[in-house]
């Protein structure tokens, strides 16, 4: 192993998210140091080891690399308010969801304060730190990476750093985050379909997970057709999706289902056949999600 | 190659779909008869040596099994009512989809004319028919599913029958398939939103389609919250997605995306927390959409 390997790091934030990587830290072998507003969380990984900052000072002062793990931003801001003095020299990274505003905010207030910054996000749940395949990606000062990326590779194999600019994981974040509760909505649906047969919901599981792997392997030619703008060459229309909205709609009601979270998706689909796109890729539905919010 | 490999079968329908299955049963070296409506669409199937048939009358006589991939349900049975009279000692195997009801009208129809039947769906894009991880299953007499299963496997690899009910592969299919509108919207408006900032599309693939397998790898867990009733050791809680949302409307108004087709999903959200289901796990969600529309 490397001398990076064994770097000393700090966690600030020991939700279960920071626990995650305060303990993925311990395993490659990296010195240490937690901190969480309320103290008790860090019982469990001084066991394993930990060093235990009894104050947010002491915690930014332990160690060059700092790592936060809170809610938000702003609880980030509020927990280190009081270690502002003490940021110069210190590369911070902060691993909480939020929006590419709050990343910019977050960003200034670091490197205001002396430190060098770098955000980044977890594209997993905490059981999967530490894994070869775990993704994190990071954005902002491209320095603070290269010197710690042997560190920060301790949270997932698959570690990138996606740009200079700060917010850029923050924006990758939501954009690829926002499949999430559909995704989860959609399949939801399909198991009160089938429990309503009797049937159980995992036997849902195996044919959902394949129709997932389906649905990433068409992602290449969609993001294309919208990177080109051409939409002329659907492998599957608009009109093929707005041709099954009926039969949908029948479905929920057959099978005693509230399908009613899908109706703004097929007013999508119906305002794109009325504007002639039909025979346009379903791809172009991006052209109707850029426009702003019609008002209420 | 078994004898089984080499029966002769009939294809009705000849589009995006249907091609593409009349084309694997072609490779796989079964004797293959095709019918469509406009007979244009056999000739570059006749080319690699199947025989079109110039009537539905004559395409079922064919062969002892016909595979019907029409658009509809509808379509399928106003297409095949010439040929009601041949329909004895043969089996039919539709694709098409469509809800539960309309399978077992299928049913009916087929059986009351004489048909063994089994309805089907392919889960997967025509690119994918024949391939050995693609994924159809069938519903309805086992027999049928039997008897054929070698002929049917060389339109996939993984083929599945689920059981005697006619209906409840088109069950399976609308559960299933269900997720696929929701999750393209999601990554639609993630691309919307990097290419606001001027960023291609195609970057966000890689991390989207790591995302899903995410997604894949819980629903185990959730399936089972889902099937014993018991939401209260979340690995994602109903809170913690519900406190995700304001930043999301936030972020939708920063990045110029018109994100209001996820307020019903929001909406659910909130009811949820208002019904005490914060601290549940987000599979709770489904005693939601249990619920039957409420008046509009
Ligand atoms: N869990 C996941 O599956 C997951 C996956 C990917 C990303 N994330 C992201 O990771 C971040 C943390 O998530 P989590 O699951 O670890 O959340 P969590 O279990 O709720 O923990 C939240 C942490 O933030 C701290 N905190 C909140 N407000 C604070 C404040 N004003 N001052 C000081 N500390 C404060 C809490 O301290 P106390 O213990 O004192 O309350 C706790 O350590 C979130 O942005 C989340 O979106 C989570
Ligand atoms: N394409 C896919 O990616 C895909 C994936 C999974 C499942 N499927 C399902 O497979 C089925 C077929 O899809 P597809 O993509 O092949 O559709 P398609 O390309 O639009 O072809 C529709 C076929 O149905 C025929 N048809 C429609 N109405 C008819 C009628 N009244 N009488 C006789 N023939 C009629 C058409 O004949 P003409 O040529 O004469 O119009 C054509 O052969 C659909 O249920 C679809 O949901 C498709």
């Amino acid at each position: 192993m490397s001398e990076d390997n064994r770097a000393p790091v700090t966690v600030l934030g020991l939700g279960s998210m920071g626990r995650a990587l305060a303990e993925a830290f311990l395993r490659a072998g990296h010195p240490t140091t937690v901190w969480n507003r309320s103290a008790a969380k860090a019982a469990p990984l001084v066991a394993r080891g930990a060093s235990h900052a009894p104050d947010v000072r002491v915690a930014v002062a332990a160690s060059p690399l700092v790592v936060a793990c809170l809610t938000t931003y702003d609880a980030t801001l509020e927990a280190l308010a009081p270690a502002a003095a003490d940021l110069p020299g210190r590369d911070l990274v902060t691993v909480n969801s939020g929006t590419p505003a709050g990343a910019r905010r977050m960003a200034a207030w670091a490197t205001g304060h002396g430190a060098r910054f770098l955000d980044g996000a977890v594209k997993n749940v905490p059981a999967a730190v530490g894994r070869p395949d775990t993704l994190l990606y990071y954005s902002g000062d491209r320095a603070v990476f290269d010197d710690h990326e042997a560190t920060l590779r301790a949270l997932g194999g698959d570690t990138v750093h996606l740009g200079e600019e700060a917010d850029l994981a923050a924006l990758y974040e939501m954009a690829v985050g926002g499949t999430l509760l559909p995704a989860l909505l959609g399949f939801f649906q399909g198991a009160a379909m089938v429990t309503a047969r009797g049937l159980e919901a995992s036997t849902l599981v195996p044919y959902t997970v394949k129709w997932l792997e389906m649905i990433g392997s068409v992602l290449p030619d969609l993001a294309e057709e919208i990177d080109t703008g051409d939409y002329t060459e659907p492998a599957s229309s608009i009109g093929i999706f707005h041709a099954a909205v009926a039969e949908e709609r029948l479905l929920g009601r057959e099978a005693g289902v509230d399908a009613s979270w899908q109706e703004p998706m097929y007013d999508l689909l119906e305002r794109a056949v009325a504007e002639g796109r039909a025979e346009h890729s379903v791809s172009a539905l991006v052209e109707l999600l850029r426009r702003r919010p019609r008002a209420a």
